[in-house]
């Protein structure tokens, strides 16, 4: 069996194709604006809590951005990514309904795009195995996230899906032949691991007619936004400030959050990263300039600084928060959406799923 | 996630072990003799090449005596067993017809017995991906074969899927709450992870009232027949009577067989195994003692021995090649047999993956 340990996959040589991989999401992102009905983005979440506004502006603007730009948009909601590191909890339906009313109430549109859960497309999780046959256990194990978690918790603690969750990945995208993953630097390794696994499948099963796109990532330019704490915004920790959150909350939230004692606002991220933060948050609420914003404030102080902050995030979510609340109080529909977007998903992976059995032929059809 | 180092999958745990699996295994033997109905046994084989009297006398007797006994029996055609170490070949239908054939022509009866393949059982393959985040990397790393391979050829050469079969092949026993699986001594360790695999899934998702019922070995007490080479009998070296080889292919390969000097035949494994696998041989097929037929011979020498043991084994299975070769020309029914058997699978695999998601909190149904 042929797996040259000389193809890239991750590690230094992935930084060294960094700007390989900028310049193909540049011309990437042409094609998108060209040709968007051609393109099949693939994106989506772990449902493990509400999504925040780093979220929002970090994720969720750019996938209806490209909804309205008429590009095939799937969502998914990676339950069985959440069972990697975790045990599957009680919470999980709740988690789920959270997510898919977080992905209606930005604008994700049903009728556009699909919304659908690893569980409940079993061909997806069919083509799993077969693309497992095709990467090697080295190459597994050069995967940068997989070195991360040993160094960290050693492999004792690393369960089996873990480990192999950039195969997995590559069947969420190859599944729906997408071409294009939204996806930040620190994730191109595992975006290698799906290209690699379409190009060897295409070599060994269909020579003459690629039957799988190599999809490319779609480099984000997105700002970072800092919790409230400074730190990363994350869901594990409590620094950051829900979608759903309402204008209370977002007020409370916000008056805790850290900034320094120099009365004069500036927008300058390297050595203020806290101040930086709010104005960046408004800037973006307010889609102006960081450093209009700061010069609005000028000697205005945290307070003011705050009040505007706190202003920008409830005018700019308020409508989003109304369609979450609304959306929130119906859960039937909540599960509607979902149940269509899972037999969507099930007919694009069933028909995938044929296609890749005759190509490797495990087909045993009738033959009269 | 709780994935205690201290449970034993295999390697020196398992020796250690052994009496103890012999004598559950003898359990196991009087409890499927008092109460068959009560049992389902999954047997099968990888669909890469025609079944040889091995087979024949080490496991297809034994599969055929326990459907006979009321025992629900799962066949599997293992094709994606096949992929661990190889590219899915073209003449992987015709092998899977060839394994179909070897089947019904030794007994196995379709109307009692279920035969299907992998790749045509999506639930089956899905229920994969829970199983694969309830064992860690370090224990798919103990696993004897995995060892052996890593030893062989280095982990490069080793497939994602190779290292991780122990686990899909839990996922073939458990998805029919398999009981009891027939297996050498050298399988013991793959066995553990599936019943590690149904203690763990018992112990998170269903504690109250275990789902799984944990598989046990019926380990064989089947003599191992040599090939005419005095190795191993193997589809991979052309040292095995194929089931389906004609009387005269038989002739000429029993003529050919590795024997001694000595004219006087006697039954001595250790000392004359070339002449004592024949007289073995003749002796499975006549349902006598090996001793007795070494007598009869006497000091016939190893011309003698060779008639006799080509009479015995065409005449032992004239009736099945005679049904094998009726069977082969009529693929059309062979197809049949392994569409019904996969849907049976099927509606198996599909009812125990909605027991699974429900217990895993992944069901999201129409809650109106």
């Amino acid at each position: 069996m042929e797996l040259p340990a000389s193809e890239p996959v991750g590690g230094a040589q992935a930084d060294l194709s960094f700007a390989d991989a900028e310049a193909r999401s540049e011309r990437l992102e042409a094609g998108l604006r060209r040709d968007p009905a051609a393109h099949r983005v693939l994106t989506g979440d772990r449902p493990t809590g509400p999504l925040h506004l780093g979220h929002y502006f970090g994720t969720l603007q750019n996938r209806v951005r490209l909804q309205n730009l008429g590009v095939q948009l799937f969502v998914l909601v990676a339950d069985y990514q959440t069972i990697t590191d975790r045990d599957s909890p009680q919470s999980m339906p709740d988690d789920v309904d959270a997510l898919v009313a977080d992905y209606l109430a930005v604008g994700i549109d049903p009728e556009r795009a699909t919304i659908f859960a690893h569980s409940q497309v079993a061909a997806l999780n069919q083509l799993f195995l077969p693309f497992l046959s095709l990467v090697s256990v080295a190459e597994l194990n050069r995967n940068p996230t997989v070195k991360d978690e040993t160094a960290a918790a050693g492999q004792t603690a690393m369960s089996g899906l873990m480990f192999t969750y950039p195969v997995h990945q590559a069947a969420d995208i190859l599944f729906c032949k997408g071409t294009a993953v939204p996806v930040g630097k620190d994730q191109l390794p595992h975006l290698e691991v799906a290209r690699l696994i379409a190009r060897r499948f295409n070599r060994r099963y269909s020579p003459e007619r690629p039957y799988f796109p190599e999809p490319d990532a779609l480099l984000s330019d997105a700002p970072v936004l800092l919790g409230t704490d400074g730190q990363k915004m994350s869901k594990s920790r409590s620094n950051s400030i829900a979608l759903g959150a309402t204008a209370d909350e977002t007020a409370r939230l916000l008056s805790r959050a850290k900034t320094d004692s120099d009365r004069h606002i500036t927008y300058d991220p390297v050595n203020r990263p806290d101040v930086s933060n709010l104005v960046l948050l408004a800037a973006l609420c307010q889609d102006r300039k960081p450093e209009a914003v700061a010069e609005e404030i000028g000697d205005g102080g945290s307070a003011a600084l705050k009040r505007l902050v706190t202003e920008a995030v409830n005018e700019y979510f308020r409508d989003i928060r109304a369609r979450r609340a609304e959306l929130a109080g119906d859960r039937g529909h909540l599960r509607q959406i979902l149940l269509a977007g899972n037999e969507r998903a099930r007919e694009i992976a069933d028909a995938t799923l044929a296609d890749v059995k005759r190509l490797m032929h495990t087909e045993y059809g009738d033959i009269h």
